[in-house]
């Protein structure tokens, strides 16, 4: 039996089937630390225990997105290691604050299969759930990828296309937030005054900074997730392919652009819920990462005074500056986009 | 209300303002293992909690350089963010050690403002100052720099050209260390036997090796430290700019020539306070940095018998080994030259 | 006395010689998060805590070989900063469990000395031990480096060339292993069900992926070690040297080798002892790592049923694919071929 994994190809995959995936993963400070340097965010609520504390988390919780892209890469060599296209993203929702030391692992399971007419490539559709040590699920969140066939002439193993949310719930939003102490939210330390109340829909925001990808950063950021899709790192197999280069982790455009937004949306400290993105176009190293947002709608949470849901799309662009918004006209976008997320965020009332 | 942040302009700073930067940061393992990473330094004190805990210290405090970078990141987006340039630093004085745990925030004051006559840009001075999260002082430093004004018509905000120390007093010198167990100071351990009586005034010393640059190195430092300072990190805008490329941190290379430092100055453990620097020209990825030292004064300190302070002044070239120490002849350096700092160092008597 | 240290030429050692090794180091989670960043391993018993716990380890334990690469590091300005080639290791045994807290140290005896008849050169023989701070060794091995002579009329400082084994002995191996609770090593996390008795002598494993190193990596990684030797770090030099170009550092390939080995030997989960390896050829930034392995022996360990050995060949190539085992032939190696390791590592029964 051969002894390396050649990973799943669609014909091995099976509807109702679970997989646990390899390898678990203990967060630490020096995670934190490394996400902080690959990405320059400035969330206060992130970096610094002592504001977090104040406001009412025990510590500073770890960045949305690093849980996002560990839980992410554990899937990567089960679920995606054959992969043509990574489809989509639904119904993305962060359910429990991580802390540095708590150890993630995560499970998939299938919900949907559907083969390609062309017979060499079907969409696999899963659903992820990343857990903390205690069992608990702290993000969970559907993908379809196009996956290739290892054989064409392979029977499809059934097929059923799941209907997918095109918006998280309002009753899964804000899960992962503790109560906050809003009187405590230091607005100077926070770098904005500008709360849940004065952002409006249909407001767009330029977020102004750009920011030059290197190889050895998308490669330093895609290892510490453990993920392992070639594409990203062999630059020997990779200037044969498609593209002459190494593909920079769609993930790493969603930090960046998060990173930059700090820049208009200082208090949206907390990514509670993805309802869905498009990785637009690819990213390569040497390009320069630009992004805006726009609220799309702001919504008031039951139950919660203490802070509010914004729905913001953020737009990433490369090597354009985002001051007149670059965006989509009809079916196609801007050439300069690469990202289309549409996401909630938590802000202070 | 604009949701982003333009950063200040001349006229939009006034004599005696205080301003409290945004984000709180707490420094952590990680960031001191990055910052080994980054630049390599081997100062026994800053490197091995046993041997900080030999010589008197709670555990091994964190590297001054790494804590001046933190607090003067966080000062870029309201001080500089609109600079031409960086002119000069004063008075830097490391107060308290900082330990991994600690929160660090900032907070600066305008202490000088003077309009230049072409009255497109000002100087603005500021004392900027690192707190922990007791509210203590870690670190004091004035700094000045050119500021670009939004309207060249606008009124000056004043006009107060501080004076500024030279030199950072005896009596400032050594507050951040704690009283040393001298013979628990092990030389093997530390790397050489020579202590601050085998130093004199005029002895310069060749610190031999060279660390070239890469976009990636400097970026990431650079983010590690939340300094957005925008030359660093967008080669889509500095591609047209006056350099054509991006232009690194000052900051970085005084920890790279710092680092440099270990090999002639190994027991300089600590860096106590700075007199004053001046970068000289600047640093571009591809460039290898080498550095040399001169030793201009010893300085024994009051009802100190365990440490005493070296003055000195530390010079970085770029592409140029420093075996014949490369200097300033008159007003003009020679073209290599990149950094002229001058600072004092304690070291074990 | 010249304050700077260039590094000991072959008349300045002495058989018998001890040398103490600066500087002492506290490895951290966030050296741990540097080495998976810099390698993407994912052994399940060092990326979790929570799974080591379970098997019985008090926590993860660091990466055998981030420990190597430390202690190796410390050795590096005494022994080989003068060394034109590094010529071999031998009986290289992992001792006692290194964990985030510990702060390592480092000696090393000189064992041997045979000058060449050049007269120009020796080799320079040394065992080289790591502590952590109660002074118990947690890694011993030999290494033999050819080092130049500062003065070639120096009378050569003795003749004694050791004998070295050939492999570490089964008494040597598995000391840094605690009794494991085989039940509790979950297949699932760790990435395969293959265990010990899985594994035949002869057998050969392609490892698939490969990755491709770049400038900025291999230098925070040798730096992260606090490796000072010059050939690594400064372009401006090695741009008038032998190749050209910096030299990535030895050790790199074998941690890029190993992380890459997961794939296909995802239970040979801990590097107990390295009986023996060559760098067979220079790798450089912007080459690609491909690797393979193949079983040379199963070994059942006495008084162990938790845990069996296996003798493992390593062989590393750049910018080849390794599917058809580019090897050895007589003499000769694949010219793509850049290393070649011999060493136990452990596997679950």
């Amino acid at each position: 039996m051969a002894k390396n994994h050649p990973g799943n190809y669609f014909e091995d995959f099976r509807l109702g089937q679970v997989i646990p995936h390899a390898t678990p993963r203990t967060v630490t400070a020096g995670d934190v630390s490394l996400y902080t340097a690959l990405y320059g965010p400035r969330f206060a609520a992130q970096s610094s225990d002592h504001f977090a504390r104040a406001i009412g988390y025990p510590n500073a919780p770890v960045d949305d997105l690093l849980v996002f892209h560990i839980v992410f890469g554990k899937t990567v060599p089960d679920i995606s290691l054959n992969a043509v296209a990574n489809l989509g993203y639904a119904n993305c929702r962060f359910l429990i604050p991580v802390y540095p030391g708590d150890t993630l692992s995560a499970v998939s399971e299938v919900i949907g299969l559907n083969e390609n007419s062309n017979r060499k490539t079907g969409v696999v559709y899963v659903r992820s759930t990343g857990f903390n040590a205690t069992g608990a699920a702290v993000l969970e969140y559907i993908r379809w990828v196009m996956v290739r066939k290892r054989d064409e002439t392979a029977e499809a193993p059934g097929k059923f296309v799941p209907s997918l949310p095109k918006l998280v719930t309002v009753s899964d939003i804000g899960k992962a937030c503790p109560p906050l102490n809003g009187p405590a939210y230091d607005h100077a330390l926070a770098g904005s005054a500008q709360r849940f109340g004065d952002y409006v829909a249909g407001e767009r925001i330029d977020h102004v900074d750009g920011m030059t990808v290197e190889e050895a950063e998308h490669q330093i950021a895609t290892r510490l997730y453990q993920n392992t899709a070639r594409i990203h790192f062999n630059q020997f197999t990779e200037g044969q392919g498609r593209f002459g280069r190494r593909l920079i982790y769609g993930g790493h455009v969603i930090s960046l652009a998060r990173a930059l937004s700090f820049n208009g949306l200082a208090n949206a400290f907390h990514v509670t819920a993805i309802n869905g993105g498009r990785h637009v176009a690819p990213l390569f190293a040497g390009d320069t990462v630009f992004a805006w947002s726009e609220v799309i709608e702001r919504l008031e949470l039951p139950d919660r005074t203490d802070v509010g849901a914004l729905r913001l799309r953020l737009v990433a662009t490369k090597n354009r500056p985002c001051a007149d918004f670059p965006d989509k006209a009809g079916q196609d976008y801007d050439p300069a986009v690469i990202l289309d997320l549409d996401y909630w965020a938590l802000m202070p009332r």
